[in-house]
């Protein structure tokens, strides 16, 4: 008997899971009738749902549960000297190069990395370590020209048309740039925001001001981001167009590294909460720094295609504000008359910044890859494969299924007045097609965490069966009591909790 | 003495809104520190909690509380064919002209409706009449040149430069396109999307097979979409970038009268139902049909710029189906089992689409502009004005604020266990500084519907005082009892009973 090989078995499931995400209304390519558009995704019916309720809640743990934290909701479109000041006009590229033959685009260093793959494959460890240095090297001092050198003399070829045919290497922006026209001598070149961060610092004085807010406070967003990456992958892991859940926290200078600590916790807390698993979940410092940090941490999650990050706490010190208040010449400052160890007020400064930036489709994607689940039930003859969503109960798409046991007798009318009864509170459905026990594996499968059955007896004491998505088993409850046992089993409370 | 004319007085209030969202959290300039971004908007800290609200109330209205109609959650960008079938890559345009000397650019129409206005006001009404109905023909039948003439003849002038050295009248596409590159031969344009309409229409098999939908069956979907307005104007009413809420229902074709009237009437209610009163809202019926509809009408909101469009309801034939069937050569079809009059089943057919698409924008805006409430209050000389947002409790940004009478004595420490004891199901606010009288005001001008203030009294038998925003009266209630008494006020649930 041999053992799967474990990256086989996760391509697999990943697979598995891209199928069931489509085939169950969670993801759908974007205008698919039309062969879709590459790294676009729709959100399907149920998707959306899960979607939102990973938002609401990350939105109210942020927001509403910290007094110091308050959201926003910035435009996509910014004047563009805001993409001058953060640095994305001037150095927000990636190296590209084209093969001639096959007329097909490739990040640079995506392809000597491939090549230092290879070399570790072959047992050349050393040989990939140098490559990748020398790469890194290059790649710093911004020397093009050297990059292009190392791709020959490395004879790297096309793995499309196999030749080593290529253009130079040349630097290309990720960003979507239109225009917007109302005066006619000159159509303004704007960009699509390739970071809902800049869409709060901008507005850090006005927030502060109308808000009137105390250092420390955060600001808390959700939105889309949009980047032209040249090569994109991974379903909706690496998308050109994603969505942010960003919080940019406000501080004293030199208090940074406390608050970096202190939020770097609370977000690892943060996602076992809602249901990621610790063993699951790892920190990964980044050794080499962005230009406006000064320390910077991904929290990791164990997708099928191995640990990748899904959040990110960087410490980016007064970088932002500071270049805003350069170019917009407007005071980006604070005047902090709390009072310092020698019993003076703090006074005027530009603030340090904390921020914490999850990916909400990667969080979805982390979410959606926990839950699915494939286990064997039953016994002898009995034993069958079975497949469902292990959601949540408060980020499961639909709360409730309810079922009538037959149409007739006043069944189908019981079961939706209950879902009448419920539909106020939660997100419940009522179906009466198909056997019962299709009906139960079809909610298994989106992940509804309860299904209610009427029956016969129902009509008789006003009790119905409550069947449990994990367990499969069954319990017999009152009518009136429904309300209260789903509502104690959905709510963020329960999540909540958790997190003080 | 006079009576104050209706225009003055409503451009005054009209002003006063702008600048009250401005100074107290709602709406700020995009990008204001580099001067903004003409017709875009960010939403701030309050903004952002009221428009939340009202998204997941039309949400929960539309999905949780119709069996029939699920959510999707489409990409802005999508596959370009889209826009071809959809009309818009051929016929999304403004007819625009540029004044040579001002170089600026208007919109051809426009200057022709602003000269028909000129005509009104000076008595003529049968000269402004037909000059509207020629501008129309004339634009009816895209007869560019034929518009510029008629601007020559009326002589109509640039207000800017006072002269009319016009160039000729061209169609101006208000589709923003932008590049997305991943080949080297060719980088695609790709549009952002102008409508999120067509991001259900090319979904429409997805949704239906993935979710089992029976006809009729709608798909509704909350999202931004973009327009390059030659002009925009009136604050946040017509913006580049706006969000849409739309709801697609999918009928058998020959019912759409019967589902256009009932979807009529119940927008209507829904926005009477939020709190916009009746008096403000009216219909007002498309005489000119676009090219895809059979019925089409707009429900109006009295802004004090006017009655204008907040949501319009538009049969829509099958008109996008069948487009998208031809260009995709996928069948757009739906297969109905059930029987007709014959007994027969109505078998394969493109369904018609009844249509409600909200401005989400705009409908902040209404609810905005009929909150605002400017009011005299006491008598002689305790008489003064004052200003408060009268909001749905449901749709306050801030639920609730609680204020220490003082911060010594352990009531500042009582109030913080109050608002850590509220915060997990409402969105509220614990504030200890200045004089009480003042935080009242604060909080009426942003809305919050409940104060909560606790005293010497409070220490000694648990109870606070509530005030309400829009009576300002006080009543004494015990601690245990507020959770509850706020959440009776504020839930969603009183919105939903008045819908059904």
């Amino acid at each position: 008997m041999t053992t799967p090989d474990k990256t086989v078995t996760s391509e697999n499931i990943f697979k598995k899971i891209i199928s069931h995400a489509k085939e169950y209304g969670f993801v759908f390519p974007s205008s698919e009738i039309y062969d879709g558009l590459q790294a676009v995704y729709d959100y399907g019916q149920y998707g959306v749902e899960l979607k939102n309720n990973l938002k609401t809640l990350w939105w109210k743990s942020m927001t509403q549960l910290n007094d110091n934290v308050v959201g926003i909701d910035a435009a996509i479109f910014m004047n563009p000297l805001t993409w001058k000041a953060s640095g994305h006009v001037d150095g927000f590229n990636d190296p590209m190069i084209d093969n001639k033959d096959s007329k097909k685009r490739y990040r640079a260093d995506n392809l000597i990395e491939d090549k230092a793959d290879e070399y570790e494959q072959a047992g050349d460890v050393k040989k990939a370590k140098d490559l990748r240095a020398k790469m890194n090297q290059l790649l710093g001092a911004n020397d093009l020209k050297g990059v292009y050198n190392l791709i020959v003399e490395e004879n790297i070829k096309c793995p499309l048309s196999g030749t080593a045919n290529w253009t130079d290497v040349r630097q290309f922006n990720l960003m979507f740039s239109t225009k917007v026209g109302s005066v006619a001598e000159e159509a303004d070149t704007i960009y699509l925001r390739p970071e809902t961060a800049q869409g709060i610092f901008v507005n850090f004085l006005n927030v502060q001001k109308t808000g009137r807010m105390k250092i420390p406070f955060g600001i808390a967003q959700i939105g889309k981001a949009f980047r032209n990456e040249i090569v994109a992958k991974q379903f909706i892991f690496r998308m050109r167009e994603f969505e942010q859940m960003e919080m940019q926290f406000f501080i004293r200078p030199g208090e940074e590294m406390k608050w970096y600590e202190q939020w770097k916790e609370t977000r690892f807390r943060w996602h076992q909460a809602i249901g990621l698993p610790a063993e699951k979940l790892k920190y990964h410092k980044h050794e080499k720094l962005a230009h406006y940090a000064n320390a910077a941490v991904d929290i990791e999650f164990e997708f099928p295609f191995g640990f990748k990050e899904i959040e990110g706490i960087h410490s980016r010190t007064d970088f932002d504000l500071t270049e805003h208040q350069k170019l917009s010449k407007k005071k980006m400052q604070y005047f902090d008359n709390d009072l310092n160890e020698n019993g003076k007020p703090y006074g005027n400064y530009v603030p340090y910044v904390v921020e914490t930036s999850v990916g909400a489709d990667r969080l979805f994607l982390a979410t959606l890859c926990n839950a699915y689940t494939e286990e064997t039930v039953g016994e002898g003859d009995q034993q069958k494969e079975r497949i469902y969503l292990k959601l949540h109960p408060a980020l499961a798409p639909i709360k409730a299924a309810i079922f009538p046991l037959v149409r007739k007798d006043g069944l189908a009318e019981k079961a939706q007045m209950i879902f009448n009864l419920l539909k106020y509170d939660f997100n419940v459905i009522y179906e009466d097609r198909d056997a019962i026990g299709k009906r139960y594996t079809r909610q298994d499968l989106i992940g509804t965490p309860f299904c209610i059955a009427v029956d016969y007896e129902t009509m008789e004491n006003d009790t119905v069966t409550i069947r449990y998505r994990d367990t499969m088993a069954q319990e017999r409850v009152k009518i009136d009591e429904l309300s209260q046992k789903i509502g104690n089993e959905v709510s963020f409370k329960r999540i909540f909790d958790k997190l003080s």
